[in-house]
């Protein structure tokens, strides 16, 4: 079990951090949006911890995490308060965000992938989970706040690939008996410094060949 | 219990009330929306049962009551037809039926809080799963009519505040071990009260200092 | 109870197919909003197994089929590489697309109807989660792709009412004890002739009457 991949306390932080910053990504859209302090609030929590929510509700982890540890539940609002005064400043250090994000991202996409095997669920479907649980906050902070999704967008960055590859490095792990804390830590360190190289030289996936769009380019 | 907080027959006269309310406020924006008349229906549940829904799966009680009780199912449905053939007069009377929503956010959010609590959750995510029972349906209704959820929106009045002071004042009496009739009822007046005066003064929350949109005011 | 209603081979192989035309229209969705490769699958999958996956979370099914079936998850990555490379030649056979997506509607409000019912439902609530089983995925893939849902336009030939007819059928033939592989493919076959019906002459539902639209035509 992953609970005992790392020692709790270093699990929970690594967590706490994740929750963080993801928290920060959703609060600053927020603020983007016009949105009040309640809605930041809200955008903060769905961002932090919409993944993990989805995840536990599919495989059956009632009440989920995010509602019986308060320290998940408390970590967004005080990203939200953070953004609440400080914005100009938390927007300058946009590129700091940006690289603990990645590193929720490496962090999550492994963790929710052991959970979900953890949960019985077979290989496959727990690389799904686990890439459902890094991204599933920012699809989620995207559709509260009325934009298209930029996990789906063709001129982001690659975001999916890196938790991708994360998580089967997780199974192939899993698989082969080979899950410790640094095989795990491998993983999430691939996928977190696969994300930073997606940023750094805009690595972008193809879209479809031969398509004729009937929406403008963007 | 609150299934025994209040008399049986009474909680579920209410239950009805709550989701007839939330349902004709679905069925009003399909109509703005320009949906058909199945549109209408099926924002009508979705308002009305959508943030119970949330609140019974999170908890794992499956399935939720909006499927096991005909009545909830129904009641909304009722409202779809009035609407239907009545929508000029039902719009002409929107202040009436702001004030009986603002009795439904009122009595979710007791209901709500009451429920989460005697599924085991601790007090903190009691009142955030009591919020979202109150406010769900209506950011369910926004996301699927293509809307930023009002909820969120700075330029609206506080809607999200008074469920967060019932949700709070009824934890509190769990706390106490004062929950009774009298103890609920009062959380409940409590939160219909202030969304009352919200509406009536016009009370906004504040967004964030020193912000620099980059979307115009709306 | 329906896995024994056809022979498991046959149900898994109807299963596949609903879930591939489903898939189909996620996929082109995905290529008319100029979504990455990524994209095209995530909304793939959404599209073809949402329905499923909203039906076993509120019945409390988990893990549900789409995590514990390998070919339920792959299915849509086929339909995602045939729209990558072939989106043209898919486009111009939307017609064909449009009729086996309406075998896609027949069959899942049918199995989604007799596996609700399965997990102790009553017959009105059976009946809404087939609905939700054969539309859910449609409505999950037009709000992701920030779009408001056809399911709810005015201007959209009827797509629910086929899937209610079936599912209606569909226990009332439960009801009467009279569930059997002919009367459910007959069922099936109602709700698929309906739709095509639809298509073909563009029956529309009613909107409101007397309505004061705020919102222009479309």
């Amino acid at each position: 079990m992953l609970q005992q991949l790392f020692a709790p306390s270093v699990q929970h932080t690594l967590d706490l951090i994740g929750i963080f910053v993801f928290a920060i990504s959703g609060a600053l859209l927020a603020v983007r949006k016009n949105f009040d302090v309640f809605g930041i609030a809200v955008l903060a929590e769905v961002t932090a911890l919409g993944g993990g929510l989805f995840r536990d509700v599919v495989i059956g982890a009632v009440p989920p995490a995010a509602f019986t540890d308060l320290g998940y539940f408390l970590t967004p609002l005080l990203a939200t308060t953070l953004v609440f005064f400080l914005h100009p400043h938390v927007e300058r250090i946009q590129t700091g965000v940006n690289v603990f994000d990645a590193a929720g991202l490496g962090l999550f996409c492994v963790a929710g992938t052991a959970k979900a095997y953890d949960y019985g669920l077979n290989l496959t479907a727990s690389v799904a989970l686990g890439l459902a649980t890094a991204v599933g906050g920012g699809v989620l902070r995207d559709v509260l706040a009325n934009e298209v999704p930029s996990l789906l967008r063709w001129d982001r960055d690659l975001y999916a690939v890196p938790a991708i590859v994360g998580a089967s490095l997780t199974v192939l792990c899993i698989h082969y008996d080979a899950l410790t804390p640094v095989t795990g830590t491998l993983a999430a360190v691939t996928a977190f410094v696969l994300r930073l190289l997606a940023m750094r030289f805009h690595w972008r996936a193809p879209r479809a060949w031969n398509r004729r769009s009937t929406v403008r380019e963007e």
